[in-house]
């Protein structure tokens, strides 16, 4: 006899459906759902009953863009695979997709071991790996199908940062015709890196030192462009695209002519680009520095097309980009140069719960909070139906949510390894207070329950979108 | 105890998931989605097991847009509600949503009245009703609020047919800021009418007089037009807007600009629009006359369009309009006047398995198949989640779907009283098996077990797309 | 011999050409230009020469709407073709071309030969007509072709102002094809009145009778509608468009993706939304009636469109809509009902120096304030090569433009017969100093040396940018 | 007494106007037009009398674009400045800008002095010079800010070719940047060369190596890709652009979408896109080699979006990119590898006919023949009002032109140093009877009556659309 969980008396919501219904959870596994009330749900009995009554029953959270331990600017971002499966975990996601790195000169499999081996044994939730694609050439084109048949089905190229992950439009095209074949998906990060180098250096030539002028130099003209030109690309090779980190209204522009077109093309943002903007990369004393990532933020009118976007569905997911770097000692580096600032935020632990707040503030449904956070990023990257919704078959990665509890976000009570919060003193509406994955309770009673290599490796099927 | 029907070993496919799972109904409910091969599922038992087996079981089919017993051009069309509703159920199709007609010059009241009587005890599945406004006056934006309350939460009003059906923009304007008041949903025939039947004149003046002019003056642009013009109305008085019988690429482009701009703008095609084209319309011998609706049939190189709309979301609804006309004594009626051609199709019975043959085609994923015509329908028109899917509380109406079964569309065989196919001679590639309304099965081995009058009438909550 | 009129010494401006040129006139006409310097220009001789230097010599300004002695809401425009021409030659404009109207019910013969009565004999510059299609219908239709054979090549048609000048569509459509043959050009008032007057009604049901509640009720989306729809509806037909006072951004946009499709649309604006805005229709104690006029006013934001439509050539003509009406006992009129305001503004003195301060200010260069006030009016209505620039052959409608001196606009001063000033106090750099009409010297000196009668009845070619 | 030249009786034809006027020229200038008729005119007398009764008289041709002696894929443009020039003034062109072309590790200087020597003394019709920026780096950068001080105010760059002209995207911002500073105008070869490197070598490598091949690999999306980018580019460094060469539908609408923001950006297409396509490409036994340009010939369908481009003023400028390589000995060099064919047509000797063949036609206007090939390069790069047009004060330059004389193009017939027409055996209607530079009478009764060296340099002001 399987060992069985039995969540009651919840409002089940997922991408598609609100449920007043019973859950039945059968050896890690959703068995079952039962109308509240049914005799059905009235006959089944459980090892362990979870009281959901006035809580919304929802599925773990799928981060489909971390970068826990990322060599970047002569360091490492600050969470480990444990503690930042951990915080994920405390913050209601339940699947994390991580980015391998290729080395440039070196084979994607050299890469790839590497991560597996850096997470193998670490993780509190289960975990799979996107490919970063440094070094497009014959050999790294093989590899690829490869890769896409041991369930690394998504491949990350850059048009910024020349000389670390750039890509020029050639390689680019390359790789997008492969995956055109092979069934993979280019992940891209537009921004036209070369022209924004150029400025950059003029800024400094300037005396333009401070965290605000990367804001200002990564102009919203220059994503807007990459992505047009990104798209193009896509087209010529007959592939897909997935546009990473969209933080300007006009880069929403793009993706929604081309999908207007019918293109196979779709848009992430990130709870940064939806919450905070060029004020804070302005706050005095360098504190600027905490909100350094590429794309950068942008000015607060940007924000409403982002919430548009991801209403009129010309904006498909939300993930994180988490990539912590504390400020002590390591955006330090940049004082004075903000080009050595190391770029990125955290937030892998606050995702769930911003989204929640735009439910409450009116910017998204209940549903499409659960669509953009889960259902899409499973499905966009070959992990639905296991992860990403509450069905019978689905993994039993389930968060029991309080949607009336209050908390406040601080980088005195969160979980994850770095010592500053982007959304410190922030108060939010909505908890995390059970979570569980493929059905072991990691998350109760404002205690963690899970344990490090409790998170498996799990392969990914190719990009649903495309069927 | 409750009845129990089980039906087991399907493949349950609704607008959001696809599963492996055995349904529970109790009482005309689904009461529970368990997964195949669970001990949940094994200790089912029931009254009634429906072997699906390598079939599909999906939601019964919600049809929006139908016009049983109809006046119209002096005649009727040519369904009643029991014949009508039959066919629908042989076709999968469980609720309609039919549209009853105000008389100009007298209320809403007494025009709704009448239809509850010409349809109460005759449906063979449920029902509810749309109100046609043919007379926008203080008087009737009073009763629209009332006819909300009682759960006729959606009005029509005509851009064409100057002097029947037809509202100035002024009407159009008041009835848009009355619904943007009272949670109504404004439905729109957009077709600039004033300017067609000067068209239509100058037309019969010039002695074109064959059914293949209805198309030549019922001009794409002008549809457009008004599309166009519908919106703008709309967004004056703050209210969403759904647009009935999208037929022309340009009408897609002004409903996709529109949905761009995060407007809740909302878009029906209908089969024959998908399927037939002004080819169908020039079929001599006044055949063409079997296929005079309005908006018309366009030329075949619409219908890329509108899939490309189906599928990008810029429309979100396949319903038929069914409205049939017998070919000879009602359609005939046109000989020698085109404009005398009584305006309509049959089609409620082959919606689902027109749709179906579009996912063989390669159109649209199964997924969508049901999202257009079960889901979003029941979504648009407040019927969810009783209607439209498959899930733990709704109503168990459902159709076991043989998706490898063959037949030959044809007035010989079809259950609508018409005497023509608009599809006559069409192969598909699917069929339903076995049909449940509410638990009870009303299709089964090729016969009809249902009866007329089971079927009930069923009010509606607002539109579930603004919440 | 001839009597000769010699301009040395200026520079002459036209749309196309800056030429340090002298300008001979032989018998009211341009005769030759000869650089200046050369032996050709030095060999001159003349009975009169006007010395230029350091002045412009320009095109007499084409003013394409007025509407001197406009009957309108119970009173009649203040200007008399007599005082208005007169106040127009001291403004630098050499042409007008007025609106002669037919009355509901009549002929347009009727109507034009009462605006011809009202016209002879008194005007100071020369003038033609455009006709004002109140009722189209069979016989009206016929009548357009003979009026496009006398020389009255346009005719406009409102869509606003229902049971007054009001067309519905269908009219607006015949009309439009019987221009397609006859080669008359439509001009277009383009608003949406059917849906205005439900807001007038309503905005006088809530007690918003102040002037400022004109600009509130004739929304900006209804003008763009109205735009499309005019647009649309001469697709259909197949023939050019004019729409005439084009005062919001939103409309500029639907005539540039019209012309950006090389469809023959042509559009208008006037200086009161170049340089006036809402600001205006809010001034306390019933000043905003001043500025009351249909298309209304508009937010400020909405002229940096208008100037960018002027440059980018998606707006042609920049004309007055000169409709003056008495602050006292006039405008009064509407005191407790802004609807009951007469619509318009005095103007046709302003325009030449209000668009030479636009070029002072940058928003336009030098040849395109040429363009926009003389050439291209005189092109868009038949009227070129005679007037519009100064070229060999053209009638010698000239003005000697001294652009560095100054002046402040007011009713103290101006030479319209109306109690206020649209632009009291506004300062402009710019003013004109000689005008001529056929070689004749009607202004000079600051004195008024023409006389009524000079100025002739001029029939028009049709519309020379359909060639 | 200065030498007087009078063209009496024929039909001036410039950008603004249409004059029966006789136009007088002192000492190589145009020092007066009078019209017909007048006593100006009759009492004018000259050294020499030139009948243009029934003929237009028109500017001289300003063709921007050409590439006498061009090093290019190991050969050289077959067209000497004194071969080239002698066939532009027998085609009715009277001044070329030429290219100047950087060595890539040299100065400027160096480029621009050795095209000065290369030209100097061999032409028959006045020329200037844009120059080729191969490697922007901060020494060019500086000598730009010169260059523009003596005359050369135009700078060309090429987002094709990699390895040879190509500039990356910082390089072209740098470029751009400076530009905006000094006046100069960067003119853009707009296509995405990485990108189509790829796709040759792939072609190349399926064997696919027939001149039609370089039309295939060449994709529109990737011209119109590089469009979309450089105008991004220009809007963040604030400066104008101009794109030569468009051939794709798509990059009109590019151009066409910055336009109607009123962005400075500008377009020139070539006669070999209006006349010719990709079936020229396709002609047999290695024949399409002779239409091997790039950007390349395009399907037959993209004309339509070039002509229409031209009426709407999304594009401004026909220039021919006259580049020319005989048949036999240089296109050969590419037989069996269509990347090694000398890219480039002749066309100097064919545009002003070709383009008044699409007068005759009906694609545009006369006035706007001239605009496009007279008015607009010579105010585009600089060279108004002593080029372009017909006014006092302009360098003589003129043709009298009989508009009804037919001929037959060919290489049998034609002046241009190549062994092969593009256009061979066409039939137009017009052909160039006079043609005077700065006076002197160059063509006369089919004879060239012109000498080299007659042609001087002529320093450029900066770009006349920017005031």
């Amino acid at each position: 006899m399987s060992t069985r969980t039995l969540i009651r008396g919840g409002l089940v919501v997922t991408a598609a459906e609100e449920l007043h219904a019973d859950v039945l959870i059968e050896d890690g596994r959703i068995a079952a759902l039962a109308a509240r009330g049914t005799e059905a749900a009235a006959a089944w009995t459980a090892d362990r009953v979870i009281d959901a009554s006035e809580k919304y029953v929802v599925p773990g959270g799928v981060d489909a863009h971390t970068h826990m331990e990322l060599p970047f600017g002569g360091t490492f971002a600050s969470d480990s695979f444990e503690t930042g499966t951990r915080a994920a975990a405390w913050g209601g996601t339940t699947t994390i997709v991580d980015f391998a790195v290729q080395t440039v000169g070196r084979s994607l499999r050299s890469g790839l071991d590497a991560w597996y081996a850096k997470a193998d044994g670490k993780c509190a939730i289960d975990y799979a790996f996107h490919m970063i694609l440094s070094d497009v050439n014959d050999r790294t084109l093989k590899e690829m199908d490869l890769l896409v048949e041991e369930g690394i089905t998504s491949f990350k190229l850059f048009m910024a940062y020349p000389g670390v992950f750039y890509s020029d439009d050639g390689q680019i095209l390359r790789a997008m015709q492969r995956s055109a074949g092979n069934g993979g998906l280019i992940m891209m990060h537009a921004e036209n890196g070369i022209a924004i180098d150029v400025l950059v250096e003029q800024a400094l030539q300037r005396g333009e030192t401070d965290p605000r002028h990367h804001g200002e130099v990564r102009k919203v003209l220059l994503e807007a462009e990459a992505t047009h030109r990104a798209i193009q690309l896509a087209r010529v090779a007959g592939a897909p695209l997935y546009v990473v980190h969209v933080s300007a209204e006009e880069a929403v522009a793009e993706l929604a002519a081309a999908r207007d077109k019918g293109l196979p093309v779709f848009g992430e943002t990130c709870p940064q680009y939806l919450f905070l903007s060029t004020d804070n990369l302005a706050e005095p004393d360098f504190e600027g520095a905490k909100y350094v990532c590429s794309t950068p933020l942008r000015p607060r009118e940007h924000q409403a097309a982002l919430w548009r976007g991801l209403r009129t569905n010309d904006l498909q997911v939300v993930s994180t980009d988490h990539c912590p770097f504390c400020f002590t000692g390591q955006k330090e580096l940049g004082r004075g140069d903000f080009s050595k600032i190391p770029n990125g935020l955290p937030g892998v632990e606050n995702r769930m719960d911003l989204l929640h707040q735009a439910v409450v503030d009116g910017h998204i449904s209940r549903r499409r909070w659960i669509e953009i956070a889960c259902a899409t990023p499973a499905r966009m990257f070959g992990l639905y139906p296991k992860k990403g919704t509450i069905a019978p078959g689905a993994d039993a990665d389930v968060v029991v949510y309080d949607p009336a509890a209050t908390q406040t976000i601080s980088a005195g009570t969160h979980h994850m390894n770095v010592d500053y919060s982007a959304y410190e003193g922030r108060q939010v509406t909505g908890r995390v207070e059970t979570v569980l994955s493929r059905g072991e309770v990691v998350i109760e009673g404002r205690e963690f329950t899970g344990r490090a290599g409790h998170g498996v490796y799990t392969p990914r099927a190719t990009c649903q979108y495309l069927d």
